[in-house]
């Protein structure tokens, strides 16, 4: 591995060559793991173009051996990294890693195979098939979203993907009764909580920007989104022509954790046709606990559940569930069926079996990852037990930080806490104190310039709040502990100044 | 390893966890790679549903050891999936692999940050404008395409997902002047030749699926879109209200692996207004080689090129690159800016410098891979030159076969090759004979049951072909040389019958 072991023609996947490359990242990884406490969390110098001045513009003309690369890894690439693995990240939302997760990528990545139909890998689809009824279970997902109950599943990258094609299967099932020209008549119902990926999705399938409904939340609802005025605006929208289409529902929101009332929701949607769908993307994994089941309450009459084991799962990047009441929905929407991807014995095979499953109709690409194998990796290796002691840890841990937060009379807590995500700001010192914003935001930048944490904000009712999100494989009750003491050095620092 | 590393709560990043579980899936792929020349190509057992019945249908309770999860992939999945790695795949286009792209994903995969913003974690994007530069001067694409001439790359994961993203900015651009009623006039214009991905791209931006033109190719123009028939059909659609969008050129198409003229579309493009794309998925890995440039001549006035690196360049799957000459039409249609994504120390950098680039807005979905240091890993390690020798070792193979099917008298080459795919069939025996397709299904079912190759056909004016795709890293010229001695073997027995 030392010198190249290959001249002019690379051995690509000799043994020898994988075993050589691989073991010296394996090393270089274990290193990282060792000591990425140590690192600040986001790079100290944040001048952007660094690395393009370091590194090399043009690939070499002749192969460099890998010890070259994993040095400039080193010294280059870590440096200019914001470590997403560190026990001190609490930003935007976790994206944990594991042992696990990181053996079924490479055992992914190492197959490489392509699983767009049953034929091209039978085994890889099957595999993703019993995956995807396995993780709705553990959800506590009704049957009539598992393949066993007549619905089904597919792992998709990303929400964006998975919202996409609902928004599509949604569209079109509209579109073949009203005709084309109504998808300018289309509305889409989400609140001011809801991730932006819905309304980025809205956009992308053609829904005209102006039909996307961002309907208000507020501390009374505790940012949820009433139901009764996603009825009204839905009636006034039927009322003057207009068709409503799809309403996302968030157990979880991104800002502050919100939960919107899954079932009364899933009464307007029925009132008026619309497609449900329910994004759990982060808060999704905590329903493999009992103790967090009510959260999902009234799913059971949506359209699509999706959540993300890449978040706070322990399934590296990228891993995305999604569910869905009647596959057909979203197959008559998606389906292609060109001759080069036909297969003779398989076309043959599937026509009898239900169990042959074409996910390339299920999802925007033809072609896929073996995700499957990652996943089941994770399931396999830690079990159900495994993975709620690991939720719940982050949760005892959040819990800790909440009470610290109310106990100290210079904090307040903004809204309560469901699962591992803390929304709290430094009080207003006296009524009408225009510089607690400003305050917020010096400390959480002198908490991030520090390097010993990392954390992001939110701006909720006109107020700057912090974000402390809890999700890291490595990040333990001391890791919060010590970002709590940080943060009260730092608030005490800025109230001094 | 063996034991469980862990009581309740898995210690899911050790450093001895990960070396624990990575090595042993090491051990595992260094005997698959070994062995994988003698596993049938496609399952010989084609019933589906067999995995269902031989893996439990939910997660254990308990953590199990890594072991035990290799054992149940070696018996249970392996034989039931195609191997795509295998050096007798030749089926469809090659997603081939090798040791430094598999060391790439595992340092992607192994750092797992996400780099969805420059501030999320600013060397991961830095490095992805590097290489995005460094592929396209490797293709020989004109400095608009690159960072450092005005326009850009992103590394997507997969061809449809760059194609939804031009087609949402040209989308976009057509609408802001038009109002959005008009995508109901808008048309996008392929060839019967095109990849089904552009259709399903269209009709998921919500143009109306009538509004897809599939205009024919023959032999005359080597299965080529003939710029004349564009032109034609854009004038009559102009003519009647309608608005020429978009325009897909192909460099390498599946079917055949024909080249379209992608000079002279550019100039129907241009008299349109259209955004012209050029999809060079799998072809455009061979433009490193400067005697294959020739076949993207033209691109140079495209809005948009892409190719995919997962096909026949060395890297795992998935890595797609998509070019824009005007990064602003894509970051226009596609940009969102929630609170909660807001990074105070990185906005400040952000707005100072072109070099912090927020790939969230070049793409679909929020959250995405660190796929750049995969595609960096396989350049350093085996250098231009050494890819290259790879895409011109397989191109030779696809010479050798080609004259062999040509030398002998049963068989006909059907299109003139011009990459690694041979398109041949048996010849009729005598003027029209009825059973000729048939004799070449019968062939190639014969061969792929076999197990000894995998390939796929295609049908081209009626006529049912053979498709020979070289791609893959283990693949050599003995390989070719016995899937040729097999199809010979095989058309033998089927002449007999």
């Amino acid at each position: 591995m030392g010198s190249l072991p290959f001249g002019a023609t690379p051995q690509a996947l000799d043994p020898e060559a994988i075993a050589g490359d691989s073991r010296a990242v394996l090393d270089f990884l274990a290193d990282y793991y060792r000591d990425v406490d140590k690192y600040p969390v986001q790079p100290s110098d944040l001048k952007p173009g660094r690395l393009r001045d370091l590194i090399p513009s043009a690939a070499p003309e002749w192969g460099e051996p890998m010890e070259e690369v994993l040095d400039d890894v080193r010294q280059d690439i870590l440096p200019g990294l914001t470590h997403w693995q560190s026990p001190r990240f609490f930003a935007y939302f976790p994206a944990n890693a594991s042992a696990a997760g990181l053996a079924g990528e490479m055992l992914s990545s190492g197959l490489n195979v392509v699983p767009f139909a049953w034929a091209a890998s039978p085994a890889a689809t099957e595999l993703e098939g019993v995956v995807v009824d396995c993780m709705g279970a553990l959800l506590g997902l009704p049957p009539r979203f598992l393949f066993s109950g007549g619905g089904g599943g597919v792992l998709h990258g990303s929400t964006c993907e998975a919202v996409v094609c609902t928004l599509v299967a949604a569209r079109d099932r509209a579109l073949s009764v009203l005709g084309h020209a109504a998808i300018t008549r289309l509305v889409v119902y989400a609140s001011d909580q809801t991730h932006a990926t819905f309304q980025k999705g809205a956009r992308i399938v053609g829904i005209p920007p102006p039909n996307f409904r961002v309907l208000p939340t507020s501390a009374a609802s505790g940012y949820g989104l009433p139901a009764a005025a996603v009825r009204a605006a839905a009636d006034r929208d039927a009322a003057r022509g207009m068709v409503p289409l799809y309403l996302c529902a968030t157990v979880g929101t991104t800002g502050l954790g919100a939960v919107d009332p899954v079932r009364e929701l899933a009464g307007v949607a029925r009132r008026h046709g619309m497609w449900l769908h329910v994004d759990a993307a982060y808060a999704g994994s905590a329903a493999i606990c009992p103790e967090f089941r009510c959260h999902l309450d009234g799913a059971e009459l949506a359209d699509s559940v999706s959540m993300n084991p890449h978040k706070w799962l322990l399934t590296n990047m990228d891993c995305c569930c999604l569910w869905v009441a009647s596959p057909s929905s979203l197959t008559d929407a998606l389906s292609t069926d060109p001759e080069y991807l036909k297969n003779v014995a398989g076309a043959a095979a599937n026509k009898t079996s239900a169990a042959a499953i074409d996910y390339k109709d299920w999802q925007l690409p033809l072609s896929r990852r073996f995700r499957a194998i990652k996943l089941w990796v994770v399931l396999r290796r830690y079990g159900a037990a495994g993975l709620r002691a690991h939720i719940r840890r982050h949760v005892t841990s959040a819990e800790w930080f909440e009470k610290a937060v109310a106990a100290d009379e210079r904090f307040e807590v903004v809204v309560q806490r469901k699962f591992s995500l803390v929304c709290f700001r430094l009080r207003p010192r006296f009524q009408g104190d225009g510089a607690v914003d400003e305050n917020n935001r010096k400390i959480l930048e002198a908490v991030n310039t520090s390097g010993r944490a990392f954390l992001t904000h939110f701006v909720v009712d006109g107020r700057f709040i912090i974000r402390l999100a809890i999700g890291g494989a490595k990040t333990e009750l001391c890791h919060v502990r010590d970002v709590w003491e940080l943060l009260q050095q730092k608030a005490a620092d800025v109230l001094q100044q």
